[in-house]
């Protein structure tokens, strides 16, 4: 498996594009397209939210009835949510529209948007702006598009890698955008993956939900969760691979792979967090079920006073104990240990002796891992999260005004 | 009912104070003694972290197996907690030193410490200030011991009230520390009520557990919550009322006194979180089950969305509604009001025509109060909670070091 450049318009047959229509008062571009050659097997995850926005909802839909899409829009800037029935009707009328120039099923069309909700969708301007995008989308116009769909996002989260399966160059793109979730109200986490691999809808849909419990479902910047949110796939088969159709060697490797870029995508995402200085991983090894150990990494990924902490190089591993032991899952504070960036900071639920200058350098850096081992069973797991810093209040206190 | 001066030595019969016994670096005072006359009936709602403090762990045994105490020593600055056997042995041996003095029973005598956990207590400075501490307790001492338990807090949390019960005068007191949940590693919230109310031990439990339900288990500053956080009540008798012995007018005014003493010191404390500008009351109506009304409180009181949405006063109800969603409750998205301050910026899911001038000048006030009605049940919660401000930050992430 190679890293290679670009985004979702670096496997074959896919073409897109970003153009600015206006919803983004600052003149930024505000709405993509990504389109497949062929229509494209299909699959998604979405919010667990009970709110769902409308252009979500239809999404939603279309992938689990149908399960073949041609063309995806995603417009940022004022997600189409809360917004009562127009929303719903919004949300179709892009479709159609996209459909109509396209040439395509209305049904092949998925939707997305991200955003302010609660405000209706200027529909003039977005259907000025799906015009635009579906005459200028090119063949590597995967930035582009990556460009739009940002809101506050500082920087770009792209990825492609290329994969030999059944003897063919396969290849997979993504892109990303969103600080996890950190922002509800923007429909905070979008991801498009892109690729040119022959693959059942079924065994696509499986490899799909597979890899965002592990990727995207693990990221966690504040503890929010959006009514946008939501991860699409979709797979050509221009590749020509003789066809991935039962979970064999191939299938394996291609979630494999999926997981690569999705990981690759996760990171940026938690990493870009609002005013995050710092990427942290936290690691739960010894939990007595797979729920303790999340309910565990959870408690600790979504702590504010463990991410103020970090924020401030603070060693202080008894916020990290505590979250523990709020979390709710069954463990034995005596056993606990934890670790930061390998050192050991805490010895069967107490203090270890450790160095204060040293776990201070580790914790001056871009990257903190936080471990622990409960030493009660044998189940594990994994998150990323960012630290709160004073710009965090500063982004989220003006962000809609 | 009135309001009088005082806090835990308005009630007859209680002798308090606070020392600087050295564990606070700066020389405030961090160790206080609060002592009845005769040996109180007692009652304590304790935290619910796995995770326990030494101290908190010997107390809560001892109100459990006994259900009478003569006196509560708290040190502030250094929790004992965390710290293996000797904090168990440190705790016994703080209650030992403090009876040998009294002359009491060492199974009288509770403990509680509030501080940086992990660190082992300095038992000479401890004990030498239980010393300093029982000759030095007054009459009108409640205010000293309340400055002598008090962390991050800005503002002393005390109150007491006086009723007529069964034709006698009844005093309760209370002081209390702690800006809500926000500070697990510093022992966050302790609360200490004296009454001189005569009411059975068993009564004296339900009351207290009743009244913490509704008050200070309805208080949440960032969702933690810390090892050592316990609210206690002694009650010793001396107002010579005949006695609240079952369940009818003398004890619900009993617990009616001491829910309003208990919501005084719990709003007290939602307003003190850490960096906080505003207190927030959350109230939820029409949910379909108590444990959904709990959820969506929560929910929208623990976001930090909604608490630096209303830092910035921003009437972004797009944030509460996202909370609302992903809750867990059942609810319906499409029947959800909101209002703030009275003001309805939401109806049935989607944006309600609002002012948005008026409602930033509700905002701008130093309470808010959101109303969620939920048009699905009958059942109802509220809580308190306080905004996110960038001090918030900096104060959390510099504490310990």
């Amino acid at each position: 498996m190679q890293y290679i450049d670009g985004g979702v318009t670096a496997p074959q047959g896919y073409f897109a594009t970003g153009v600015a229509c206006g919803i983004k008062k600052n003149g930024d571009k505000d709405l993509a397209i990504i389109c497949s050659e062929d229509v494209a097997a299909t699959a998604g995850v979405f919010t667990t939210n009970k709110v769902k926005g409308h252009s979500l909802k239809l999404t939603m839909q279309r992938v689990k009835d149908n399960g073949y899409a041609t063309a995806l829009i995603i417009n940022s800037g004022n997600a189409n949510a809360c917004v009562g029935d127009k929303g719903d009707a919004d949300a179709r009328e892009i479709a159609s529209k996209a459909a109509e120039l396209l040439d395509c099923r209305t049904d092949e069309v998925l939707v997305a948007s991200t955003g302010v909700i609660g405000i209706p969708l200027d529909m003039e301007k977005v259907l000025a702006g799906v015009e635009e995008a579906v005459f200028g989308m090119v063949a590597d116009g995967g930035h582009d598009a990556e460009l739009a769909i940002m809101t506050t996002d500082t920087v770009p989260k792209e990825v492609a890698v290329e994969i030999d399966i059944q003897d063919e160059r396969v290849v997979i793109g993504g892109m990303a955008k969103g600080s996890g979730m950190i922002h509800p109200d923007m429909a905070t986490m979008i991801a498009v993956l892109t690729t040119d691999a022959n693959i059942s809808k079924k065994l696509l849909d499986k490899a799909m939900r597979e890899v965002c419990a592990t990727t995207f479902n693990r990221v966690s910047i504040d503890g929010e969760s959006s009514v946008c949110d939501m991860a699409v796939i979709f797979a050509n088969g221009l590749a020509d691979n003789a066809g991935i159709v039962k979970e064999d060697a191939s299938y394996r490797l291609f979630c494999e792979t999926l997981e690569k870029v999705c990981l690759y995508l996760t990171k940026k995402i938690a990493a870009d967090g609002e005013g995050a200085t710092k990427l942290i991983e936290v690691t739960v090894n010894g939990a007595r079920s797979p729920e303790d150990a999340h309910l565990v990494c959870s408690s600790i990924a979504t702590s504010p006073l463990v991410k103020t902490a970090i924020n401030g190089c603070d060693a202080n591993w008894g916020r990290i104990i505590t979250a523990i032991g709020y979390s709710g899952a069954d463990t034995d504070p005596s056993r606990i240990d934890i670790s930061i960036n390998k050192i050991r900071v805490c010895r069967s639920g107490a203090a270890a002796i450790f160095d204060e200058d040293k776990v201070r350098e580790q914790l001056e850096k871009d990257e903190v891992l936080i471990s622990v081992q409960l030493n009660y069973g044998e189940h594990a797991d994994r998150m990323w999260t960012c630290d709160y810093s004073e710009d965090y209040i500063r982004i989220n206190g003006s962000y809609r005004s």
